[in-house]
């Protein structure tokens, strides 16, 4: 095998060269497709399974119930379980899709979905066998009155073609779906890296339910919606996007007339736009459209990308998230202080229609040292790897934060968390293995301006903020005098030194309850000095007659000698609520609801 | 085209699925080879033929002498011709060489070459005949007794196949060598980076000349040295690399015993190690290696991990470029103030053998500000795109270089420049565009250690400068009062004002040159006062007797009058030097080969 010292002719060269399979080609660089290391071959074998499994359920309208599996076998080797309740996949086409690589349904489509490539899976099935040398198990149901059907197979890196082991009838008890197997020499060092990619996988894919049984610990990310997304669909090429190559092959597959050519096979064309573009390219309507010149086909390439045509119809063929289900999704994680979201409008690039999202949070659970927590997706997948090379964090770091009062060093700083979806029906990855989305200027246009209007948002929140601080800090100083000068004012009077709890509770912007005991009567006062409404709950334990309270109680609890009594109360900003029972006025009160700081509570028949 | 609004069964889903050829694949992913836009297409055009044009010549021991031609054709159609001296190409491989991904010739060597995957040229043809829809025009002959061959070719997408448009045979005046012509859709934006490719290909193979015609301007990259590089050789894969699933096919196809089996089809293997490696697993060493069962294959691959064996022959298969070639190459183009390179020792990961070099310059012609500047090669390519991406950029920022008193903020900063060479029998890059290195930690290891050791190279340097730096501000603050003590001395002494020249030399370190006449002789002193050797060359031109001279000149010439004589002298730190002639101490004396601020010449003749 080793080559001769001596220098090599063309014809000596002429033997060495030859075709090279594309099984060949990724399994020398595996890394590629992100099987760098066993560490991350698992976290990547999960991701396509579960994004095929997504995309499966999806095609047809099913909530998906997936169930994961990962279990520990002999020494390094691992076993992966996947099941879905997709629609199955017919028997023939089985090993196609788990043993060849680039074999798919949605390569062609113009429509967003997480596989796009038909190389994801059969990648992982490739893995397998280089490093455990086991085929792959696959088993797959079409529907109640279709038998199931068991295969054992791998990869023939060769040639890429499918080496079927094991091709039997079998029962499943499942009515539709697909289930896999698959065995790699791994680890479970990137655990936490596994169940982050699910948890946010979850977060983006509301509808879908993953059981996950994790070397023992069994772990659920259940549905928070029970509304199956509606498929985005496909649409046709749209005519700004199309190059001469394209145009070229297009063409020569139609019989049409050119009218009718760029009516059917273009998206937002209709016959007034058609007309339009022969007349700037010079062609006229009824000529064929198999039968053009090179340079016809150059000028009606032109003239495509001259012609007015509206953008294409990304409503259709994108599924954004959405800015409710982000923040809700976020905040029930991170209960943050602030949080915005904006789901841009729609865009194009190199004709490919695509949407940005992004998600500002700030403060709540977050740490309040170092840099923001990143959080990116494409087409509703998670992006675990390589966060340093892509688009989106690009884009973060170029933001001038400093002007939106964050911190920077590169990336902002701060207990801070930004999201970004990117949806496209053909996403720009900078490799394979999907983990980073490559520089493309229309996108990062649109994500730039996300991040502005995100980051004009908290701007406000914190200016706001930061205002209410500095009242409260006012109030606080005026406060700290008050007493001093009721003191004062009470010794120069001869009068009683006041109450003047509600005076700071005015000031402080509070709220003040205050209990007094008058003639027989006890009376307490809730008075709202906040500048918002207050909905809370007013606990009474006393040994005074209760039941006969106006307004009543909404519940009463009989305690040993005394009761308990509760009010559920909902005060507007400055408005006052009362509530009046016969009785001496002992016992204690309460206020939940109210942060500790935000409520001042006098007792006067105790003080 | 547009898919029914209504859910999909498997049956409709199966319609949908269908295989994918590879030249598809990267049609619609072109910017995963390096085509990302109509700018960047050129540069990737001009680098996909010369890193051809190199392997070519160097596997066939030519001095490689390309022609880069660029044209602006008919608006934005730009046409790249490139022509080498190479071996040349056979007629019958050409359109697959040219016309289909995945064809070459190195794929499966295992040797340093720039073109790995077959994928780089053919896929310029395929976005010239995308964007410009023109065929690629090649000519190639293999030897003055071959007839040329010209062909036109472009690739059927669909299939991965070449369409071969015109195939003839025609007259070329080269013997032998390959053109190609090219015509796609660009601009030259990107001009400058396009230089600065061909730059620094030519630095880091300075036996290649490239003569280049770009848009009008002549430029000539001169080859610096005249021997051809020594073409690496292809070795053997090695045991410790081996994943199970390649053993098991390069088992399946050997019929010999697995003794000579071992010894055979890997590199490092002797009867020895064979022996241990088989006892290890288990075997008998004259049992058939096509003959092993799946857990015989796995005891086996896993005994070839265990067993010791020594590294692959790196110096076979690997190419470095040294580290006085890069040294000469950078202080050519920067005049450093200081400059250290460093080839590290081979290294290994995943069974590909590595070696990283790499080199630190300071100051010279760099700028002072801003981050240090980085110049990336991957086998003897510079690296022009994703600097963010690559893993050399990561272990440059990772590095603490404020260790080495450098500045830093990520990058280091100030008057630097990092070059970084990794070369590999199988370069792990990012993507097929091979712009960036992969974090591979065998990888990252090395780089770090090279640039550890150059940063400690600099800290000495620096702080030698600062020491002496500051020893000469001493010096300069002392001699800076002698003159007045000598003054102040002589006043006292009533003598006159003794020379202090030869102190302020010592003190300053420096070289100080006297000429006196005494008694009709001349003499003339240096004493070197530095603290290193100097090698230095002496000048007098006089009336003077110098023929008579003790020690002689090395050489004298005759002028009008006057005579020019020469002596070369190497006088040791400290030590004194002297040359003796009859005369009247006429003329003029000169120093030269020492800097101006580091001697003073003193002639007592003409004060």
């Amino acid at each position: 095998m080793a080559s001769p010292l001596k220098p090599a002719s063309a014809d000596e060269l002429a033997k060495q060269q030859r075709s090279i399979s594309v099984a060949e080609f990724f399994e020398k660089n595996k890394h590629l497709l992100g099987f760098d290391s066993p560490t991350r071959g698992i976290v990547t074998t999960v991701k396509e399974a579960i994004d095929n499994a997504l995309d499966a359920c999806e095609e047809a309208g099913v909530l998906p119930d997936i169930y994961l599996g990962i279990f520990r076998m002999e020494g390094d080797i691992f076993k992966v379980v996947v099941e879905d309740n997709g629609p199955g996949i017919v028997p023939e086409n089985i090993p196609y899709v788990f043993g060849k690589l680039l074999y798919g349904s949605r390569f062609h489509q113009i429509r967003q979905s997480r596989g796009q490539q038909g190389i994801g899976i059969s990648a992982a099935v490739l893995y397998a066998q280089l490093t455990s040398g086991r085929p792959t198990l696959v088993i797959s149901r079409c529907g109640k009155d279709r038998k199931a059907h068991q295969f054992r197979l791998q990869i023939k890196t060769e040639t890429n073609e499918p080496e079927i082991l094991e091709n039997e009838e079998t029962t499943w008890d499942r009515i539709h779906g697909t289930r896999i197997e698959i065995e790699f020499r791994s680890s479970l060092t990137a655990r936490k890296r596994l169940v982050e990619y699910l948890r946010y996988t979850s977060v983006v894919n509301p509808h879908a339910r993953i059981r996950v049984e994790l070397d023992g610990e069994a772990i659920l990310f259940d549905r928070a919606s029970d509304e199956p997304i509606i498929p985005p669909q496909a649409i046709l090429p749209h005519p700004h996007g199309v190059e001469l190559g394209e145009l070229k092959r297009i063409a020569a597959g139609s019989t049409e007339s050119l009218e009718s050519f760029l009516v059917k096979s273009f998206s937002r064309v209709g016959q007034k736009t058609a007309i339009e573009i022969l007349e700037l390219a010079g062609l006229k309507p009824n000529k064929k459209a198999n039968n053009l010149s090179p340079a016809d086909l150059s000028n009606l390439q032109a003239a495509m990308q001259q012609a007015k045509v509206p953008p294409p119809p990304a409503s259709q063929c994108l599924s954004p998230i959405g800015e409710v289900l982000i923040r809700q999704g976020l905040e029930k994680e991170y209960e943050f202080d602030f949080c915005s979201a904006r789901t841009r409008p729609s865009s194009v690039y190199h004709g490919h229609p695509f949407i940005v999202e992004a998600a500002l949070g700030y403060g709540g659970k977050l740490e309040s040292e170092g840099t923001a927590r990143i959080m990116r997706f494409a087409n509703r997948v998670p992006l675990m790897y390589q966060q340093g090379a892509c688009a989106i964090t690009g884009c973060i770091s170029s933001v001038n934060w400093k002007t939106y009062n964050i911190s920077q060093s590169g990336l902002p700083t701060g207990p801070l968390l930004l999201l970004i979806h990117v949806a496209s029906t053909n996403v720009p990855f900078t490799s394979e293995s999907k983990d980073a989305v490559a520089s493309i200027p229309e996108i990062e246009r649109e994500i730039t301006l996300a991040l502005q209007e995100l980051g004009r948002d908290l701007k406000t929140f914190l200016s706001r903020r930061d205002k209410s601080r500095l009242t409260e800090e006012k109030a606080r100083a005026i406060c700290a005098i008050i007493p001093e000068i009721a003191e004062k004012v009470s010794e120069t009077l001869e009068k009683p030194v006041p109450d003047i709890s509600p005076i700071e509770g005015k000031i402080m912007r509070r709220l003040v309850a205050k209990k007094k005991t008058e003639d027989g009567n006890v009376i307490i006062t809730l008075q709202n000095y906040t500048s918002h409404v207050l909905d809370l709950t007013l606990y009474v334990i006393t040994s005074d007659e209760i039941k006969s309270a106006q307004p009543e109680p909404f519940f009463i609890e009989e305690m040993d000698q005394d009761q308990s009594g509760v009010w559920n109360v909902r005060i507007a900003a400055g408005e006052k609520w009362q509530v009046k029972y016969p009785g001496t006025g002992n016992g204690m009160i309460d206020i939940r609801g109210v942060e500790e700081n935000k409520k001042v509570v006098i007792d006067l028949d105790r003080s």
